[in-house]
């Protein structure tokens, strides 16, 4: 086997996005390169930003069939404009995965890998077959399957990774958005073993149940009257001044700085008119919500907001705390940072137009796992 | 004498806001603190906050006259939820000021300032007189007048503390909004004599004018069609990677973010849905525009913007730098650090309805100085 089948993304100048497989040609292997077949690769919202959100899905189009299907569709309002840097470009897709090592280069690290089950992040993995270094890829324990090592990296070093933070930057308590999300669940099972305290916002009281049910101790609906006085109250019972944000647009943002500010406010004992001088810190990790982000700020001049990407996180954590939370996804892989999929497809059914429409909805608690057929 | 004039401003629960002078009490002093007598005490914009910005200045009306003239209006639409945090309190005003040490406490240190001219920051500088500590006293130059040492605290250490944040934080140039300002001009003067790349945003062709007259060497107007491209290029050739914003509210903060990171985009050899990873700064210092602040963020996920306050950063830079800080704006005080002053008014012109109509202006280049009668 020379080739494999890649899915690929474009999106032109003129407003067509498409998702089509190129058949890219295998390279020799380098000394420490191993060619991983990969059997499962999940979608995760980070992904369907390249697949799916420049696509108005109500004019999908396909052509073909198998692996010479192109699907296309109208981009959506504004998408050509957003996704300026990207046009024309053809990129492949797939953050993650897991499979197996099929052949090694001739060092001793990847020849030590050769039959092994290892998961891999980086791109690219949808697909039947991905060329990754040593460096790259995480082995998988004896026995387990390519399904339980497919979501290794992406939602666990994101989750663990907030906890780092919150210890790095010297907080002790951590707000959540989109809290009933795969990776809110798993947030809440690594801060119910490390004492934590969570403070986890949902939108709906099926999601606050759904939470209660797995033990979360705080859980908030954005969508109540009450919304902002039982923030601010959680928010001084826990002393809470970190907040990570999967929405990154709209106003939820500010409301939870003013929230930890008003906390903050209750033990102040005289009056500031740069309000309190408690830090409060809201990390940005994800855009749910495209419309811009408006601060009504009421939280004072002791307040910082940011992107948060895990990749600039593990830079500055370093090697040694990113082998360290390694370890643990790998040791705790069936249990704290188990993932649920609620439907699997194959690599050709990503572009079947019923299928993309479905997996696009990001419905929370919602994950496809792609296997693919070789 | 044991009692002395203070300047107050209120602000209640039913909307009028007030300002008038109280009659307080000279505690006896310290062994560590010395009585001021003020003589004179600029009129920033952070002391318009706590002055005029709850007054709906169309609808002042006075009493009585003097010291015991009572100045009051009914509170803007909005300002009374804005600054719930101060109803009903009498709050003294006036940030920094000088005047002549006429009484001391038993301390070496307190006995040393005896018959001397200090400035002194800390609020309630709009008085006849002022007990300190001698920590909050900055004794001026032999020959220098109040007038000259009144401005030594607010705008110079805040300029400085623009430039040791930025080599504190690894920058290498600084984007600066509201640059005509007082506060501006002097950072510019700094910027020159330390060789540091300054990019000016101001808003109108005469402040451009002005700044370029005083040596800036990068004054861009934000009025200008081609602002975003202007901005864009600037931060491309001083790889200019942080900001101080003044107006806190509106999109401005956004578009210099955006435009930090389109120069980042010019150097990326390939698409990263997730933007450049040079990290982009934006501190928002004050709230010259108070609408809301609107992120339309395209400056992917490596940025971080949030309050800046003087006392927050000499809390962090520690008493070394600050003290080098203040070495510096003594020695430089009648050049780099100059202030200049439009008009000066006494204590009790602070209450006459036409002149404060004037010095809530704020209008760019404007300064007031209260010089006090005793």
């Amino acid at each position: 086997m020379t080739t494999t089948h890649q899915l690929h993304s474009k999106l032109t100048a003129e407003g067509r996005a498409s998702l089509y497989f190129e058949q890219v040609e295998l390279p020799e292997l380098g000394a420490d390169q191993v060619l991983i077949q990969v059997e499962a690769a999940p979608i995760n919202p980070s992904d369907l930003a390249l697949l799916t959100a420049p696509m108005d899905l109500s004019s999908l189009s396909t052509e073909g069939g198998g692996f010479d299907t192109v699907v296309s569709a109208s981009a959506k309002p504004g998408a050509v404009e957003f996704f300026k840097s990207r046009l024309g470009l053809s990129l492949p897709t797939g953050n993650e995965g897991a499979g197996t090592v099929i052949a090694a280069g001739s060092s001793d690290a990847a020849q030590a890998l050769l039959n092994k089950k290892v998961s891999a992040f980086g791109g690219a993995m949808y697909a039947q077959h991905r060329v990754a270094n040593v460096m790259e890829c995480l082995p998988l324990p004896e026995g387990c399957d390519a399904a339980d090592g497919a979501s290794s990296f992406v939602n666990p070093m994101t989750a663990l990774g907030m906890t780092e933070t919150m210890r790095m930057e010297g907080h002790s308590a951590i707000i959540h958005t989109a809290a009933a999300s795969n990776l809110g669940q798993m947030l809440n099972r690594i801060c119910l073993a490390d004492e934590i305290p969570l403070i986890c916002i949902v939108r709906s009281e099926e999601q606050v149940a759904l939470l209660q049910s797995q033990g979360a101790q705080c859980v908030i609906n954005s969508s109540s009257a009450g919304f902002m006085q039982e923030l601010t109250d959680a928010c001084d019972r826990y002393n809470a001044t970190l907040a990570f944000d999967a929405t990154g647009g709209g106003s939820l943002g500010s409301a939870i700085l003013n929230a930890m500010e008003g906390a903050a406010a209750r033990h102040m004992t005289e009056y500031n008119r740069y309000g309190s001088d408690r830090f409060k810190q809201l990390y940005i990790y994800g855009r749910l919500n495209t419309s811009p982000l408006t601060i009504n700020n009421a939280a004072g001049f002791a307040w910082s907001m940011g992107g948060w990407l895990l990749t600039h996180f593990l830079q500055r954590a370093g090697v040694e705390v990113m082998m360290r939370m390694q370890q643990r996804v790998v040791s705790e892989l069936e249990t704290t940072f188990a993932s649920h999929y609620t439907a699997t497809i194959s690599l050709e059914q990503m572009v079947d137009v019923d299928i993309m429409r479905a997996y696009a909805k990001m419905e929370t608690g919602q994950k496809y796992l792609v296997t693919s057929s070789v």
